[in-house]
């Protein structure tokens, strides 16, 4: 055989596989209901495990109140309001070409419009919110969000479910998380549920971005910086508001981060936050540390970081997501385990939400508490460590197998147990997101 | 007297002294050698002392290789350099007033141009390098720098000297931490000398709005951005590194910075950095946190915040600046302490050279070492603590007051001395950026 012959074979074959599964992903959107989903329903649920009666969780309570009526500072001044929305839609030559599901990189396409509500003080307040077709921001070169890190960000998701409707998962937790932000910035608070209805409208308008498989969705990104053009390390009497959506598949180059697991440095040279710091709040300082170390992980041949705190080296999240570990405890009970909100680690609304389930699903024992690399490690040797995973909006649940710690390699077996809790919590909350049950967290937008 | 009366005469005899304070800068201005000049210096020398003789200082090892040949990552492509250099004019009506010099504020006003060079590492490298009329930023809506802290800064100044030529005070140094910086942001690294070429050129350029005085100077702010439009955490395959001017007076508003000391609130549960972290690079990330911080200890009455760490209280910085005490230790000498360059603290050039200054000066024990707020305060109700100061670029020198620990105040007597060491220090340092005395340290660049 030729060697244009041997690189042909490979290639073929696996573009009748990729034909087949886009034709099957079409199939699941032509059938919003009927037969076929059914079908599908039930040859996953043998394959997966999942809870199989979700009922509304008990709320534990969530780190930052969720709450109607947010307290702002008293000299704020005007809130933006949906009722004042305007909107500018692309015209159809600016409309960019959709592209496919099975190519989504996490992060590089973005949509056909944005949103947008500036903020200045001397004006008295937030200005008149726009959506409008994507465009570059134009900022003065002394802005504060160019020199201070005066930005903050959230990380939502358009889900299309298999209904065919559109659903965000419990954005009122992101709003909520986003304000405490803002707080902390001394940038402006806005009145969450007027921000969710806006969001909610700029996915609709680019509606068709939602990718129509349970494999991507539409990521959204609400940013805020600080644009006051002076410089001076203070608080900004100019704001900006914004979100850009992106479409999105996995969040890992190359693995759909439930085929394999992942590989760790847990090296404690390396801090993520400390208290007294901002570990907490989901402001732009906290990541830019992070990105040489996330280098010399990669260099040295792992996927992510797993941060750890203190001199008894604890383990805080692992790359931008936080942190579970199931294991078998002194007494013999499977205990699902995650460090505490102490101030330095991201209150998620996955690792929030895993919580809630657990607790309901009431299978495994639950706990918020301290765990140490020395506690891991002892419970390695003693085949006590039964599964390790990451947990966040981008990947929703994200397998662990190997830890690289002091020059020893930890191997989890997250990937060997065929009714893991991983894939539990992971099918759970996908269910949920995709409307495959009905759940209160899956607000639908349209 | 009526209350017209009673505001208008303070009013005048105000306008009067600023009257005679800009004739009698102008006269510097015009006697840039001569009779006057020396009879200021002779003026000045009464009022405040100063080190004499300042010789070359032995140059202890600055935190960061002061080095020509920087050694850049391999895989950093071209570099920039001074001769590809493109500048651009601003045109007659582009051309903005210049403000007056009593007027300034820190950071408020820019100059009418600036200098710009991009970083493409798909395009090989470094960009050709330009100065331009001052304009605003493009940027995407994704740019990393706007959600993930992908930014880096210095500051240095231009000074116009008695001798009417403008000076930038060791800018080698600037430039080795910037680089430093950016290595560890994940951000290309660049020629330091070819750098500081383009600057100095961005300088000559808008020199008249180097301020005719010794009281202000021409702050200079080059920034280095990722700018790369894609979400995920992750080195900026795209940068910008840019130069923006601001004429400026004092640092703080309405405070010369030497009249009287600053007041500084020392709260334990805020940390500016933590080992692991990046407290010793100038990265936007270190700033953002802070803002809350300076924010309450404002609304509280005190003028900056001073930063401590550990279960200790250690010392660390002191609003933006490097800290140093002046106290009689156990052997009964008086010690000028500053704490050590162990990953807490930002190297500051003023910072190294007061130390510099300070140890060939040898009228006092000079130390880098730790100190904690208990040794501190059981000083100060022993009478030994004899000044405390900042010094970073900005203020310079900028002597302290007192300090609001723990409920309780402990008052400084920095100001009661009027042969203070920080005022020799202060002097010292300004008799070389003005080119009072020649001195390596003070680079001419016309």
């Amino acid at each position: 055989m030729s060697i244009h012959g041997k690189t042909m074979l490979p290639y073929i074959v696996r573009k009748v596989f990729e034909i087949q599964h886009k034709l099957y992903q079409q199939q699941i959107r032509a059938c919003s209901t009927g037969r076929l989903q059914e079908a599908l329903k039930i040859e996953e649920e043998q394959e997966f495990p999942k809870i199989n009666e979700i009922k509304q969780p008990e709320e534990s309570s969530f780190y930052y109140p969720v709450d109607k009526k947010f307290k702002h500072d008293p000299d704020i001044g005007e809130q933006f309001s949906y009722s004042q929305l305007r909107v500018r839609l692309a015209g159809p030559h600016q409309l960019q070409p959709k592209p496919e599901a099975d190519d989504l990189q996490f992060g590089k396409l973005f949509t056909d419009h944005m949103f947008k509500v500036a903020y200045h003080k001397r004006l008295g307040g937030w200005q008149v919110p726009e959506i409008m077709p994507l465009e570059n921001l134009v900022l003065h070169p002394a802005a504060k969000v160019l020199h201070y890190a005066v930005e903050l960000f959230e990380g939502m998701k358009a889900f299309r479910g298999v209904d065919g409707r559109i659903r965000l998962f419990r954005p009122e937790m992101n709003m909520a998380r986003m304000n405490a932000s803002a707080q902390r910035s001394g940038l402006p608070t806005f009145e969450p549920e007027e921000f969710v209805k806006c969001i909610s409208r700029l996915v609709s308008i680019d509606q068709e971005w939602v990718p129509h498989t349970e494999s991507a969705s539409l990521y959204i990104r609400p940013t805020l910086i600080g644009i006051e053009p002076t410089l001076g390390v203070a608080s900004s009497e100019s704001a900006l508001l914004y979100t850009i959506l992106s479409p999105v598949g996995g969040y890992f180059a190359g693995n759909s981060g439930t085929s394999t697991g992942v590989s760790l440095l847990a090296d404690p040279q390396y801090t993520r936050s400390w208290p007294g710091g901002v570990g907490d709040r989901k402001m732009g300082s906290n990541y830019a540390p992070t990105i040489h170390v996330q280098k010399e992980a990669s260099k040295q041949g792992f996927q992510q970081v797993l941060w750890l705190y203190g001199d008894d080296h604890q383990l805080t999240e692992v790359g931008t997501m936080n942190i579970f570990v199931l294991l078998i405890n002194d007494r013999g009970e499977r205990e699902l385990v995650t460090p505490p909100l102490n101030g330095l680690i991201l209150p998620g609304i996955v690792r929030h939400s895993i919580l809630n389930l657990a607790r309901e699903w009431n299978q495994v024992k639950v706990t918020e508490r301290k765990i140490t690399m020395a506690e891991v490690k002892k419970l390695v040797y003693e085949n006590r460590v039964l599964e390790m995973f990451g947990a966040g909006t981008a990947c929703v649940v994200s397998p662990i197998e190997r830890i690289f710690y002091m020059n020893e390699n930890l191997l989890i077996p997250t990937m060997e147990n065929s009714d893991a809790v991983w894939r539990t919590m992971r099918n759970t909350l996908l269910d949920i997101q995709y409307g495959r049950v009905k759940h209160p967290w899956a607000i639908e937008i349209d």
